[in-house]
């Protein structure tokens, strides 16, 4: 049984995790008889977004690890605790908490920095040979962590967010919302989902290809 | 194209509406090319729970639509705002929102009640003949309010959550996750999803049959 470690950056498209994206990914994860366990790291949100007005909220504070809580049901560790060699392979569903929470992309554009915990933790899986997969916007930490090994990537098809993600290396290749992109040689697996996505069905359609092709390198 | 109002009772299973439960409904909703009309009370939450520590967070304070949107990805109308004509059948996922926010079952017990836009919403879709699903602890919504007129639901296999429903009449029905409960003559389809599920396909299973049992009623 392959363990894949999912980290979620809170729970709602426009501060934290994409829950529909999220919760395709432990869907297909549990259909293959994967064990997921979702971890998360114990910091602040950037923000507060009340998604009925898509407007962030002044003075509220949440945190990572306990709004992703809720995707998990409670069944979370804090990143911090999770060992890599308990886990055969990691996963990073989108929604703007992986770009204002587990890095800085979408504040700070193309000199953004990636969460240390965050960064920590993938470097030493990618240096273990583990496969990572990265959806929607979360290929963006892969651009950065692993952009110098020249990391072949997807966030869809938008050029304008793709220049913005490569002056470190890396290359971006178009990719549809059924299909993933994977870079054998890194073991860097990457699908749009919500970047491109109209429907939850097209989602689902490549984050399927997504979680079987991080399955099939582990 | 059938038009199904899905009613969200928050965001997170200890104090609002399951996620799982939500997305899996949402899903295969799409998949059956229903559209799909998310749907909440504009109303506090009974209270905030931690979703890490699973306890109630004193002094905070939460609204049951804004962080339905969140599951809605801010496609959400208040439900005071949807008319029953504009959907063709009715699906309330569960999570103890739907007992504490849209019923005070997990508060009150046998005496509780039905939130009054709720209960409007659903008394008048039934009458105009629509069918309705409810989820996991759900279907306590459905025993109060057509019990009188014997409904048949599950919640399960708890007997004693079962015998806190039917004073008032209703049959319930023990079922296991895979399957759902279809009340033909009245057109109320119930499963429990979580209230017995052990991983989210198991869920999954229960959830796809109800949606397709209601869209066949629809």
């Amino acid at each position: 049984m392959k363990r894949v470690a999912v980290i979620l950056s809170g729970c709602g498209v426009f501060d934290g995790a994409e829950i529909h994206e999220s919760v395709l990914t432990l869907l297909a994860l549990d259909r293959a008889n994967a064990r997921v366990v979702c971890a998360a790291p114990d910091v602040p949100q950037h923000h507060v977004v009340n998604h009925l007005t898509r407007q962030p909220v002044p003075g509220e504070s949440r945190n990572v690890l306990v709004e992703s809580a809720r995707i998990a049901r409670g069944n979370i560790v804090p990143l911090g605790q999770l060992a890599v060699a308990d886990v055969d392979a990691v996963i990073l569903p989108g929604g703007f908490g992986a770009a204002k929470n587990l890095c800085t992309f979408a504040l700070a554009g193309p000199d953004f920095s990636v969460q240390p915990e965050v960064a920590h933790f993938l470097r030493e899986a990618h240096r273990a040979g583990k496969p990572l997969g990265f959806i929607c916007i979360a290929p963006a930490i892969a651009a950065k962590l692993f952009g110098a090994e020249n990391v072949e990537f997807t966030i869809g098809t938008d050029a304008n967010t793709a220049a913005g993600l490569t002056p470190g290396g890396g290359q971006h290749v178009n990719c549809t919302v059924h299909n993933c992109v994977v870079d054998r040689r890194l073991k860097i697996v990457t699908t749009p989902a919500y970047m491109l996505a109209n429907r939850i069905t097209e989602a689902e359609a490549g984050i399927n290809k997504l979680v079987q092709a991080v399955l099939d390198l582990a």
